[in-house]
């Protein structure tokens, strides 16, 4: 502990109690290392500050004694976005205690939600006045509401009602000064200058702490069809997803996985079987919310039939059935993780663009990498796949994440980059991406995200070495 | 001209050419003065480059010679956003030559229009390959892509598409410092740091200059149904909606007006008439685009009169009848102002909260300024309505604009803020409410709105004055 977080912790300790400053080291633990554990930390102490008013107190005590904070949710970050860094420099400011569901307004279909709350909590609140919050994620029984807006997280229902960007209609933040900004007023036209609201929205913590958000919640849909279906390519997956998309607004969901995906799955998750017969190169997974049920399902897959667009395809004859469809969708990344060591991107191109992307990256990445496969998977929908490089049979683990994996992500960042794309489409930058960021960056966003950074956080307090690279102030003497 | 502005319009004169520098007063004038005739100001030059890189070459010129540029599109603001100071020491920059749509792609549902494609001229572009463009507004024949996105314009299609922010893919952008930012990929996810294109817009010019956007386009729906209801008063106006919200995702408008708007129009405009019998308190303006057609608006509305939610009510028998309907809304701003000075709001509160804040606002305004009368109309669905305090008979106009609408400015604000609203729902800030944003703001959000500015043009010579203020820096010697 430095003599300036020895400071900062005594001129807190009235205000925070006993629960609100942790310092033994083994309730700290499982908070310095990422869920995947890839990026380890230290943190001589942990706040938990339990409302606004105590948030603002820790921030404003950060900024007077310049101790940086690295703000966390339910830690479950794809990019080590809330790991405090290894040198003990930052304390962790831990938004779980914040786990309020201020309100819930079924008529105007809005919910206040404190930071901490987890997402799988806030679906439950929703459904309890039959609404919905049309969000969801593998790590919804972590995730929480702070960091699902920090990182602006997508997921596999973006298609229809968009990222968090999408679904917050006002924020509660506390700036780097330790000011409060109350903008939970949920008004639908507020032009009163710079949304301030959508800019901390992805900012992961880097500019403010979000402390609570109104959230948007729409109907409980009447009924819901899912369907598996299997294409010979993904072009034609995309002349589907058009067709789908011309026909109704309530298409919520178009996954796509290769053959080789599925295959992973059934080999490690005991009692899965595929859906369909047979070999088929790529699989679909389609589900809307249109009352025309699964009339319009049957009708769209039979035409798609008809004109060769698909090979096959099932509609879920029970809710079990589209759970088991969802499952194999959702054990890809840990099955294909049982396959050995791989090199893992989160990306998006324009969506007409992906499927000739998946083609050629899979094919480029293996001809300058021989012995790897490359294949991608994920949200055809929403231009975004999630792109694994698995290393050549009887690679050292050790040095393929040492040695290689940078090589490999330079060369996949290279490709996505030319197709006029994103190297980061719904995990953030964090401190995985933050040097390709700036390696890629045009000189016009980074001046700007720097000049950003400076402006709103001027003392480098808030989530240091996060997003951009700029260092932290000394601490004051 | 100051030698400084001499010395930039020498500076850009090769790369601009004859058509890019306008220096011929009678040419100017008509760009000095907003359209409402409210702000007067001038400017010894006025800039219209045809590209993106010509406006590079401005923004970079102007920079390096401290002269300060005015942004302007259709010379449209409600709150001279686009006017130029009095004092000559900015130039305008106008967007209008830019007006190319370089690209609309029906199956993605995307069009790419440059800041000067006037707004009317993007609907047709759309149409033409059987897409809408779901954003409209009064100002359609003059109003421009990039006025349009730099204030997040609004209108009457806002409750099912949202305002401008919610319409935008992509940006490209012109920085302070000269330097392009393309933006204009449409990624539907895409997390590479703070978020520019939001940052960028409503933000009134101030930040960077808009060149092109790419914007979402949606479906041409099959039908369309436009009804005029009466109710007693705005609490069963704002039951109604809730009822129609219920019923169907394809609600696009509900506006409300009172008796005395339709009084106006209805003796301003020759050959209207009222749609409905009789006398009644508050007038609805409601039309969707479900596909259950006139049935669905039949079933609520006759639902809303046995349940006494409504007086009367009538659905458009044709095309032309809506129009009329229509017309009636669009000429209250007009027919208003025939009866007198007023002092205008453009202002919003959360929905819920609206019918209170009509009756109760209109009272109180009435109440402390003897003699005039108040009352609010427009977009009830969005929270937000334009509020008129029209003087009492026989006050000077020149006394009442001068000394009285800024007192009764800030006594509306001040029940706006009460209220928990915005003072600027969809007009932006400008000239006319900058010093009430600075008075009626938070510590937080004003510090975090200089902060914002002083780091995107920290010269100060984006539309200097509008929005925040900041004075620009003296010219370079």
């Amino acid at each position: 502990m430095t003599p300036a977080q020895n400071a900062m912790l005594d001129a807190l300790a009235a205000t925070l109690g006993p629960r609100g400053i942790v310092t033994d080291p083994a309730d700290i633990a499982p908070w310095e290392t990422d869920w995947r554990r890839r990026f380890h930390g230290h943190a001589p102490a942990m706040l938990a500050p339990a409302s606004t008013r105590e948030v603002a107190a820790v921030v404003a005590a950060a900024a007077a004694h310049r101790v940086p904070l690295v703000p966390q949710g339910g830690n479950s970050s794809m990019v080590g976005g809330a790991t405090p860094p290894a040198d003990g420099s930052a304390l962790i400011l831990s938004l779980r205690r914040m786990n309020a569901i201020r309100s819930v307004d079924a008529a105007a279909g809005l919910a206040v939600a404190e930071a901490g709350v987890i997402l799988s909590d806030l679906h439950d609140a929703a459904l309890a006045v039959e609404r919905r919050f049309p969000l969801t994620l593998g790590a919804k029984g972590n995730a929480t509401v702070g960091g699902l807006v920090s990182t602006n997280a997508g997921g596999t229902q973006v298609l229809r009602f968009g990222s968090m960007r999408g679904l917050v209609a006002g924020l509660e933040v506390v700036l780097a000064d330790g000011s409060i900004h109350d903008g939970l007023a949920a008004l639908k036209k507020d032009n009163r200058g710079y949304d301030l609201t959508q800019l901390l929205i992805g900012a992961e913590g880097t500019l403010g702490v979000v402390t609570a958000a109104t959230l948007r919640l729409v109907p409980v849909p009447a009924s819901r069809t899912t369907a598996w279906a299997a294409a010979a390519d993904p072009q034609a997956a995309l002349a589907l997803l058009r067709r789908f998309q011309s026909a109704t607004e309530a298409l919520e969901s178009f996954e796509i996985l290769p053959r080789e995906s599925l295959a992973a799955v059934l080999a490690h998750v005991p009692g899965l079987r595929a859906p369909l017969d047979g070999e088929h190169g790529w699989h679909l997974l389609i589900e809307h919310t249109d009352d025309a049920g699964a009339a319009l399902m049957e009708r769209l897959l039979a035409q798609a039939l008809d004109d060769g667009l698909i090979d096959d395809a099932t509609i879920a004859a029970s809710d079990a059935q589209a759970a088991t469809f969802w499952r194999i969708r959702e054990s890809i990344s840990d099955s294909e993780r049982a396959l050995g060591p791989a090199s893992q991107h989160d990306l998006s191109v324009p969506v007409d663009a992906m499927p000739r992307f998946m083609i050629e990256a899979a094919a480029a990445c293996e001809a300058r990498f021989p012995g790897t496969h490359a294949s991608g998977f994920g949200h055809l929908g929403d231009g975004n796949i999630h792109f694994h490089v698995r290393s050549a049979p009887g690679t050292d683990p050790a040095r393929w994440y040492a040695e290689d994996v940078p090589v490999v992500t330079r060369f996949v960042d290279d490709l996505v980059i030319a197709a006029g794309g994103s190297i980061a489409a719904e995990h953030g930058i964090g401190q995985m991406k933050r040097d390709e960021l700036e390696r890629l960056s045009s000189p016009a966003r980074l001046t700007a995200l720097h000049a950003v950074k400076a402006a709103m956080d001027p003392l480098g307090i808030l989530n240091p070495g996060k997003l951009v690279a700029l260092a932290p102030k000394p601490p004051a003497q």
